[in-house]
């Protein structure tokens, strides 16, 4: 009898779209694939409330943030942990729960593939 | 009488969204208002065929495409023409009519405004 079922293997934090991907935008055009990775990490930062939240949590104390730190967004808890993970979807961030909360943390790696894409403009 | 209509004050290509904005996401929270601007400019490349749109000027000889270079983006042309417009929009993008044919050509201080949002990650 195979154990396989019994030994998950460790998945990692941050979601299946979250590897960098893709060179400046001027260097050649995008496949239709990539574009497809890429644009869900441009579209998670395409709602004010939710740019506003990570822009919040990017710079936070110790780089992260718990619901419990936000307020004064003009939404509900609700409604702030609907757009966190939003956000979590697309890679950009990462999450830990500790006691009551869930902390949320910037996925470096991911912001800085997006503004590797942005680069060489300016 | 006055000759003030007569005379009307020259408009930049851009689009009022255009203005670059706002200090990296590292730095402090975003303020509603530079919020609502900025997503906007996210929001336009938060899409797969934008995007592709988006790469196919920013990486075509001479930096600028017309309607007429682009093809086997798997959308019709006037769905091409819309993408565009919503580019120009967000003002990613300007436009010049050349003879039969619109140019469109990155607007490279938007697209480095967006860049430096997104630096000192990684």
């Amino acid at each position: 009898m195979s154990n396989t079922e019994a030994l998950p293997l460790l998945e990692p934090e941050t979601s299946a779209t979250a590897a960098p991907c893709c060179p400046p935008l001027t260097e050649r055009p995008l496949t239709a694939e990539e574009a497809e990775r890429t644009a869900t990490m441009f579209k998670a930062l395409g709602d004010p409330v939710r740019l506003r939240l990570f822009s919040l949590i990017a710079s936070h104390a110790g780089g992260e943030a718990c619901v419990c730190d936000i307020s004064d967004v003009g939404v509900s808890q609700p409604t702030v942990s609907h757009h966190l993970k939003k956000l979590k979807e697309a890679g950009l961030l990462t999450s830990e729960r500790r006691g009551t909360w869930v902390y949320y943390r910037v996925e470096p790696s991911v912001v800085a593939a997006m503004g590797q894409m942005l680069r060489t403009f300016g």
